[in-house]
């Protein structure tokens, strides 16, 4: 019973079709629209993506991951920072036009889902997923349930003031835990060193050939791999404010378990050593608590796909059911009014 | 049906009889014993304030918040800062003495259960308690559950970092948010001030006679109500940095509503109004997403004291129950039994 999951982030959209064991049976993937266009436009792209793989697949529910703001009824996007949407219906207008059951979640909260299912949160009671991707991306997940609060935006950890007046973000404050720990910081920091022509910044500078908006993140992955000093020390920078952050949450949240993703956690054990020695050394109340483990996800960059795509599975599931009872709840309607019509027959 | 509730503080231990609708029938207070004494001194003050309230009440359980990490089972406390105890089994002990089922729980999570029954958080499904004492105490209700983490000390978000680098903290680090709003950090800021002799500090220097020591936060908050310009700041300070720490825990936990409670809170809207303009300042997403309330607590003081006694009724209620299957088990055995024994009349 194949469901497909959507992940819509700011560059790119990912549309797969999932088994129920979190198997992709075929992947798609399209530009995201631009900003500036309507939000009807990526509707339009969903909308193709989701028919294009139901000419070859049996598609019995539609999940998205978005990467944006979902209220507590998981029908509007509030709020997407690298999307049109503002207060967005986008799952009754999806449902409109897809005629299966539509899910719409946060992005990272999908991506937390698949982890806990068939990654490496698997069975973990109290989970909390960190995604560094541009940004920072958190879910919170408790038995199996993933926490929302009370209006559907629980878990925008990136957002949590960690330098007070520090760098600015385009959330409109200072010092945010993203601006310090994420993708774009990481670039961020190469590019001002490259800029100011540092020595330690002439192995990038030489890689890029100088043109210092090539910078990536990637890039600098495969350089600190290959033992460039600056790159392994700017991950160990963004490492060490992610250990200090989770460590923060450790202290609110008490998790059992956090997993990293996102695409900067494909540095690893370059980002996740100093990660889990900052938060073994911030951890309040070290050595007189058991402490949560700190691991890597390991489903990549699908974690946010195949997850829509297995919330949707729950989602038609219930819808199956709903339907079932209707149609007892009819027949046996059906029965009593027989009953009435002959009365000494069946009586 | 009165139980009693405990409240074990780093100064005093308050003890009262209270009913089904959280009213306080009788109260009792004694010193909490020096950490350096033995956790056995604690307990045996908790044990003779039990037996002394149960001369004049017919108590069915007994409830104890206590100023400590306790773990998920709540039997042990694993940590107590103004306490001796270190991996304490509290419960297991003082049940053993008092033939009564007994309840420990941390006292911000009875503090905030009480509110969440009888006070300010009265049925709100998404609730945040933060008590401004000596330091931070916190807590998460949902759905009127606390929310206790995998290993029970959910909530100490007084020990999130919000300035690197920032105060020592007795917990082993630095910048934790209760350095920075918390009647520890009121009183710290006005002694520097009044010891350094500063202009702005004569008002209550003058009214402590000199004696820097002298200085309190009760007396902090009594002279910014009499319009002391340095202790209105100090408490804004004080708020500025509430409003920003709920602001980050709107960030991640979206609830519906902050109850703010502990001592500094008498100080009522001379803090609570610089701390609501901050977190509506720093809330992320603001404009794009509904807001938390954030109030102060009703219950005052004895806020801690009543949930531990509420939280006790309804562990006795539990038990109660139990016992009451388990005879009419018994009920139905001896039936059985009997029927066996004469088969020809009963069957």
């Amino acid at each position: 019973m194949p469901t497909v999951g959507i992940d819509i982030g700011g560059t790119k959209v990912m549309a797969g079709v999932v088994d129920a064991d979190g198997n992709i049976l075929e992947k798609l993937r399209a530009e995201t629209p631009d900003k500036s266009k309507s939000p009807k436009v990526v509707e339009d792209t969903i909308v193709e993506l989701v028919l294009d793989l139901s000419d070859r697949h049996d598609v019995h529910a539609v999940g998205i991951g978005a990467a944006g703001w979902v209220d507590a009824d998981r029908n509007r996007v509030l709020f997407a920072p690298h999307l049109s949407w503002r207060n967005e219906p986008l799952r009754d207008r999806l449902a409109g036009r897809l005629a299966v059951p539509v899910l719409v979640d946060n992005d990272a909260n999908s991506a937390a889902w698949a982890e806990w299912r068939f990654g490496a949160g698997r069975g973990e009671d109290n989970l909390v997923m960190i995604t560094l991707g541009t940004g920072i991306g958190g879910a919170i997940l408790e038995d199996g349930q993933v926490k929302r609060g009370k209006y559907g935006v629980a878990g925008e950890f990136g957002h949590m003031q960690v330098v007070p007046g520090g760098h600015r973000c385009p959330c409109g404050n200072r010092g945010c835990w993203e601006q310090y720990s994420s993708g774009n910081a990481l670039v961020r920091e190469a590019r001002e060193l490259a800029a100011a022509d540092s020595p330690v910044a002439y192995g990038i500078i030489e890689h890029v050939k100088g043109n210092i908006g090539d910078i990536s993140g990637p890039m600098i992955t495969e350089l600190a791999r290959e033992g460039d000093a600056m790159c392994i020390e700017l991950l160990q920078d963004i490492g060490q404010w992610l250990g200090v952050g989770i460590a923060n949450l450790a202290a609110a949240l008490d998790p059992s378990c956090f997993v990293i993703g996102g695409g900067v956690s494909a540095a690893d054990d370059l980002l996740i050593g100093p990660a889990r020695d900052a938060f073994k050394r911030h951890l309040t109340g070290r050595g007189y608590r058991p402490e949560a483990r700190v691991v890597r996800a390991q489903l990549g960059p699908e974690a946010g796909m195949v997850g829509a795509a297995d919330l949707a599975r729950l989602v038609a599931r219930r819808f199956r059911r709903a339907k079932r009872r209707r149609v007892e709840r009819y027949e046996r309607y059906e029965k009593f009014a027989e009953a009435r019509r002959s009365p000494s027959e069946s009586l």
